[in-house]
């Protein structure tokens, strides 16, 4: 597989782990994706671990001129469905930092697109990679705790030091589609139900001077079936807490509750006696199944539909806050 | 103080607790509330603490007879205001199962006799005096985790085998209002602001043939200042767990966490490197505050104002999810 990366301002680093783990693929260029994005960070990583790409100002020209199998693409947020839709008019197949869009109306151009061209197409939510999510999600596969009826999830970051762009709505996107996107991401990988409607709040007070960037929110989901779900995103982490992120889930069932804390997973059901922690297993590494869906061997974990849909879900829900109003899906 | 009861189809108990520490009360009279109530329990507890009282069958009656200084009022939950409002209208001063009332119809009558008849007021908010939560909110007075922007608060219990009248709404009033008033309460005794608009959802599917009764509901507050706050409640708790209920609340301020989840008191902040677990202070006793407030001397930890408050936030949220649309307050 010929690899080009476009832009380095999200999680890269899931491409470059996978890239690792295949062995046999080659990172042929690097481009910003942004005549302000700094992407020396990228070039000095991908040189140290042994590639030789060319390096490129124009993400367009790369392409054209390099004709990658992939290309990731991960700029400034607002610049990175436009560069998906240019990959794939080249029939160039795309994993693209989520959200992967900003708008709806940019979503929708992007799934014609991607309708028109079949190429293959995977975001980076990652996380659902990660051995404890990839754990609790099996056991509610496996039918540990029955039917799912109640979810919350939980993002909370450090807000540190954030670049220009996540200052401005229009490039950063807001963050519910930007942090809350993992947690209903689990919400709807996890319970399989499609959403009915959303009602969200969110709010720039106490930002620290990031403009319009918003540093709490939640949402309330109605799923099918009157499956209820919460989500709790903040940047209010404080910055003596021992990581950057507290990333949890609890998935309460007719049979029991499958719950992610401190990257733990516990299982309160018919099988434990209380609740008991789970080990984690290995999951799928990020970006690898990518890989091997494009050389067309198996399917990716986080599917283009998903992709698509969970952005979708996010923006509705950031529309949502914005409106004050109950929007239905 | 002379003390009688009615009814023991609540949490009675935290009145026994009170007069039991404070040693100098009387239990002069029981009755049940209702007709189909058995009170068989609660007159042998009271028997076997060493109180001779009298057992009447119509409450009423029992207040005219009696006298007493205060009412603790517990029976089926659609008969609690209205026999609040006889005792008030006799001076008798209120200890009540909450909500105060099951419709808001109700509540503005109670509150109107209340206004009238200047008696003392409070409810069975109880979960406000366990170590537990006492000692978090003493965290949040001292100042330690900045200003509150964000609240996640979560009930949890087992269904197990419910009376009749939780079956229907018109004599339960809902899981909202029962069972999630604390997670409510809590928002409000945390926050200390008014709240502003609610949504909610709930659902009975997967309730065990128990009628009406909501088994899982969520909400979603807006407070002053864009304080946003959400709500989880069930009746799945499996049944295998090792206590009754799992609440939990976690408390997002601008300089730190504070948690209180498994009885236990988390801090995360300033004064922490990373979290750390705060060991639980004793806090006042349930109803001993009252009695003493009754006597004219300091103030009970939950107030009239806030039983009405809390009760009104916890009816406005069970009137949203009913009619599925968002409620200003």
């Amino acid at each position: 597989m010929k690899i080009c990366i476009i832009g380095s301002s999200g999680h890269y680093g899931y491409a470059l782990n996978g890239i690792r783990a295949d062995g046999q693929s080659d990172i042929a260029g690097l481009s910003k994706g942004d005549k302000d994005e700094n992407i020396e960070g990228l070039i000095k990583q991908v040189r140290e671990a042994g590639y030789q790409p060319e390096v490129y100002d124009d993400p367009v020209e790369m392409m054209d001129e390099l004709k990658p199998d992939i290309a990731v693409i991960d700029t400034f947020f607002h610049k990175n469905s436009k560069l998906a839709i240019e990959a794939m008019k080249r029939r160039i197949n795309v994993y693209i930092e989520k959200p992967v869009a900003l708008t709806l109306e940019e979503l929708d151009r992007l799934i014609e697109v991607y309708n028109q061209t079949q190429v293959k197409l995977s975001t980076m939510l990652g996380i659902r990679y990660s051995p404890h999510f990839w754990t609790a999600h099996n056991l509610v596969k496996n039918n540990k705790i029955g039917k799912i009826r109640l979810i919350h999830a939980q993002k909370s970051y450090k807000l540190g030091v954030r670049p220009e762009f996540y200052k401005r709505r229009e490039t950063y996107g807001g963050t519910i589609p930007w942090v809350g996107i993992h947690a209903i991401d689990w919400i709807y990988w996890f319970s399989e139900k499609k959403f009915k409607n959303v009602y969200a709040s969110h709010s720039s007070l106490f930002n620290n001077n990031n403009g319009e960037l918003e540093v709490t929110a939640v949402c309330n989901f109605t799923l099918e079936d009157e499956v209820l779900a919460t989500v709790n995103i903040d940047y209010l982490r404080h910055s003596s807490a021992p990581t950057h992120g507290d990333d949890r889930v609890r998935i309460v069932g007719t049979e029991g509750v499958v719950e992610v804390i401190n990257e733990k997973v516990f299982l309160l059901g018919q099988d434990t006696d209380g609740q008991k922690e789970v080990p984690p297993e290995q999951g799928p590494v990020t970006f690898l199944d990518f890989i091997w869906e494009v050389r067309g061997i198996g399917k990716c974990l986080v599917s283009a539909e998903d992709s698509f849909y969970v952005t979708k879900a996010s923006l509705l829900a950031r529309e949502s806050a914005d409106r004050n109003e109950i929007i239905s899906f």
